[in-house]
């Protein structure tokens, strides 16, 4: 694309580094920014880098976080011994949107995938181990995608914990064995996390 | 949605105020810049903002600009006597980008629309007429999308123009009649220049 402006250009490049933004949509975002206020333009330009800038993740359960600790740890009707592990920060807010689940989280920052070069050492299982055997958490609930890779986790996780007093259970499978859990339906989300299993049935069901 | 971080509501709710980004979207994009460098971040929002803050319209031809000149006018291999009407920058760009065009532009800033409520005293025609007055313009190509509003324009800026001796040209009906120019491709968006046509054939081809 030819521009008359390098401020242009230089502009939708930045729009178009964005998954899912071609150099066209990119420059429709650019062409409305400009109609804009520079005010309104300064601020959602500050409000993105202060997202950057300030985010923090929590100590606890490695959420994102605008403090030390997480509004979700830090909020004393949640259940701090009932812990839902998962993949990331986005299936942290698709079960939070269920507004069904009244425990804590603890996010893993990915899942066990040789293939894509990634082991337990890059995960955060270290902490959620230490949880467990310092926290009285009572329940640990594994809220993966029924993937291979989720299946290998939820495996490698379970014999982390086995010496501990914990009732291990996994999300119900409402969603398709090989579908993501950020897509799946808030409905279909809620009622997986309420029909949740202890971890023997999940593995008699015979997924693996 | 529900976010346990004002930092990463306040992000998403920005990037959902922008056409076409709905909130699922908006959160995408959030995560993504989330997983950057803070220097990544912070050049994306400079960057855009510096764009909103900087950009100047041309004096001559109201496209946007880096400097009082737009790159176009000030590029002493265009032909300043040939003059090219569009609606919107949007339409400089794919003019621009067909690279068959050797003149200038003149950015009228939308179109006659009475159902909007715009009329020609919100558009750049002052100083078009201008122009053609003082500046030895010989043809005006009227480069407007073919709909009614886009007629209705033409019909009203040759009345203006019809006591100079400038020639009026329109682009060739290549595009569909009520398509808009700047979804056409560059093919036909260039055919459609070179096979201008005087105003003349234009309104006897009965488009009206
Ligand atoms: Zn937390
Ligand atoms: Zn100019």
């Amino acid at each position: 694309m030819i521009f008359s402006s390098a401020l242009i250009e230089n502009a939708v490049n930045e729009f178009a580094r964005l998954p899912g933004v071609g150099k066209k949509t990119a420059l429709r975002l650019v062409l409305h920014l400009l109609k804009q206020d520079t005010a309104q333009v300064e601020l959602f330009s500050e409000t993105v880098a202060r997202m950057r800038r300030q985010i923090k993740f929590c100590k606890h359960c490695h959420n994102v976080s605008d403090d030390e600790t997480c509004s979700i740890c830090a909020n004393p009707a949640r259940h701090t011994n009932v812990v839902c592990v998962v993949e990331s920060i986005r299936d942290v807010i698709a079960i939070e949107n269920t507004q069904q689940f009244n425990g804590v989280y603890h996010v893993l920052g990915g899942i066990i995938s040789p293939i894509d070069g990634i082991g337990p050492e890059q995960l955060n299982i270290h902490s959620l181990v230490e949880r467990v055997q310092q926290q009285g958490v009572e329940e640990v609930i594994m809220a993966l995608s029924p993937t291979i890779e989720g299946d290998t986790t939820i495996y490698y996780l379970s014999k982390k914990l086995k010496e501990w007093p914990v009732k291990i259970t996994t999300i119900a499978r409402g969603i398709a064995f090989g579908g993501e859990l950020e897509y799946a339906d808030e409905m279909t989300l809620a009622r997986s996390l309420t029909n949740r299993l202890p971890l023997e049935n999940y593995l008699q069901q015979g997924s693996r």
